[in-house]
């Protein structure tokens, strides 16, 4: 009996994090006993008044949001982060370890409109998101007690999101977290030996064996990663090699923003709900160093694993041990571009 | 303005894995108007026809359980790993990388009865998991294609746990995962270093400082790790540093299932509702290596934070980032500690 991927359980090799995931192909056929989410309601009004994100609404912080008609940023009323926290930190022995983080926490409604989720937004209209992005990546970066912004978006009441307007945050910090740390020291090896980037490797060879591939574009692809985590998790990733927002021409700008409308429009097909998942950007860090293995890419991490209500579960096993997943990502991406 | 662990965002070094956490003390405050859980229905016969752990029923896969009046140990019918799978291996200029695993899954009733869970038994009863865990460590650990055991639990359908039945899980593996690999390294650097274990110390400056111990016995002590991730998370560990259950005398063995006792009664006073939680045992690796540094501890993760039905969601920026907590470790202690 030969090992094959597609049949035999195995550990997949994260190349940008260094850590390993667990596959067990044969174990999508388990029957299934345990908690079903709920569908969320689909129709929603294009205004709520009583949605403290829609325009001219107050806040729970007791702000008045403007009548804004694009896109809208403004601070987290209750950031995880905040930016008057007094530099400090704590020590015992080397065991317990604290250390004060400043940051800032900010909020970003994506549309005036109560009803709509970016894949329901015109492509000019998620472009707009883009620049909103790149312009906060920029401004919080320069300040200098940031050396990191993470962009990202939580989607649906099954990922924590306590609001259906379309909304993303951002939480801009002093240090590194620890995922973009793998990321950094992973991308920064490969390039020290090979002078090109890690993604930039990796997407020549997606590129040529097209089994991962869901939606690509002149300046984007959009694929399950061969290391993927979550049942129908992807990456988009940038064709063409740099760190950030800000080095993406106009063209590759409005491209991303084709590839986000194309990747988040099959999301939607696969249970024919509104699909939840987290998603964020991972770019380099605003630390004032030169990164120059670091390579442009977004996560999206989906939990549905079986249907609109059966999600994967990472509890025992994966808190303990490591994650582990069901169908493959090669089964995944067949079922996603087949949707396209 | 000085630098407040209780008051101010700040980061936390887990000395076992070497990854830091976001703690948020002044996050607690803020509103809540997401995803509510269901509270489960706790009246539960001690016999249940249709459950396919209880004594006497048959299983999904056809089998029959035997009538057992104490713990009863199975492979699992749909098992991640499995015994049979060849050796093998896929790589791809060394980015995509795979290998294939061998390992035994299995499932452990820890009592016959339907309607209980490990704080309703008596301790006598959880001792008798304690030796089964013992005894599956050791028969497991002896073959010579299993390097590590992973026992753990899940527990209520907040957890994935598809049954109610009373039960936790063994998955046994040829490699060491992820998470016990970063406390190998952690756990034998201080070794070599200091020559004493890392939780040993760290142990000390826990029963000098008593801020975060919940309960303690002569031989173990519960309490919520500096660095711990989850609301309410908690980890029980040896006073005397060994690395496994074979290690365990007698004294010790009743002593852990005492802990394991007054742990688990705790947590279903913080919010009157049967505790969910993953949970599961942290021990040397299998696989014939002298591990002289490893320090014998179980994890508890429960994913509740407010109330019965609203949970930490470890979503956005816990993947992206870093895990980020609200309360903090001392605070989480506290409240333990008053329900004892
Ligand atoms: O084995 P079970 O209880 O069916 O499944 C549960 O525990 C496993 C081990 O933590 C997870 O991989 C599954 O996602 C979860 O649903
Ligand atoms: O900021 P929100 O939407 O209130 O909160 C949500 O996203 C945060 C960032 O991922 C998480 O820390 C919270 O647990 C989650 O409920």
């Amino acid at each position: 009996m030969a090992f094959d991927l597609a049949e035999h359980p195995h550990r997949r090799y994260n190349a940008l994090t260094g850590e390993w995931v667990l596959v067990s192909p044969h174990r999508a056929k388990r029957p299934w006993q345990g908690q079903q989410e709920e569908v969320e309601k689909e129709t929603r009004p294009a205004y709520d008044p009583k949605c403290y994100l829609c325009p001219g609404n107050e806040r729970a912080g007791g702000e008045k949001n403007p009548p804004y008609t694009e896109t809208f940023v403004f601070n987290n009323d209750f950031g995880a982060l905040q930016e008057n926290t007094p530099t400090g930190s704590f020590e015992k022995s080397g065991l317990l370890k604290a250390e004060s983080e400043r940051g800032i926490c900010k909020v970003i409604c994506f549309s005036p409109r109560h009803d709509l989720t970016l894949p329901d937004m015109a492509v000019a209209d998620i472009r707009k998101v883009v620049d909103l992005w790149q312009n906060e990546y920029e401004e919080l970066g320069k300040l200098d007690f940031i050396n990191y912004v993470q962009i990202f978006e939580n989607k649906g009441i099954i990922m924590g999101c306590s609001n259906p307007h379309p909304h993303g945050q951002i939480w801009a910090q002093s240090s590194i977290p620890v995922e973009p740390a793998k990321e950094l020291v992973q991308q920064q090896n490969y390039y020290s030996a090979n002078n090109r980037s890690l993604l930039h490797d990796y997407l020549a060879i997606e590129l040529e064996e097209k089994k991962r591939i869901v939606v690509e574009n002149e300046h984007f692809v959009a694929l399950v990663p061969f290391w993927a985590v979550w049942p129908f998790e992807t990456m988009i990733v940038s064709k063409r090699h740099f760190g950030n927002l800000s080095e993406m021409t106009e063209a590759e700008k409005d491209a991303y923003a084709d590839s986000i409308k194309k990747l988040t429009t099959v999301y939607d097909k696969v249970f024919n709900v509104s699909f939840p998942y987290s998603a964020g950007i991972h770019q380099t860090p605003t630390d004032g160093q030169e990164h120059p293995g670091w390579h442009f890419h977004m996560h999206f991490y989906p939990p549905l694993l079986r249907s609109a209500t059966v999600k994967k579960f990472m509890v025992g096993y994966e808190m303990l041990g490591n994650p582990q997943r069901d169908i493959t990502p090669e089964t995944a991406a067949d079922r996603l571009r087949s949707l396209v």
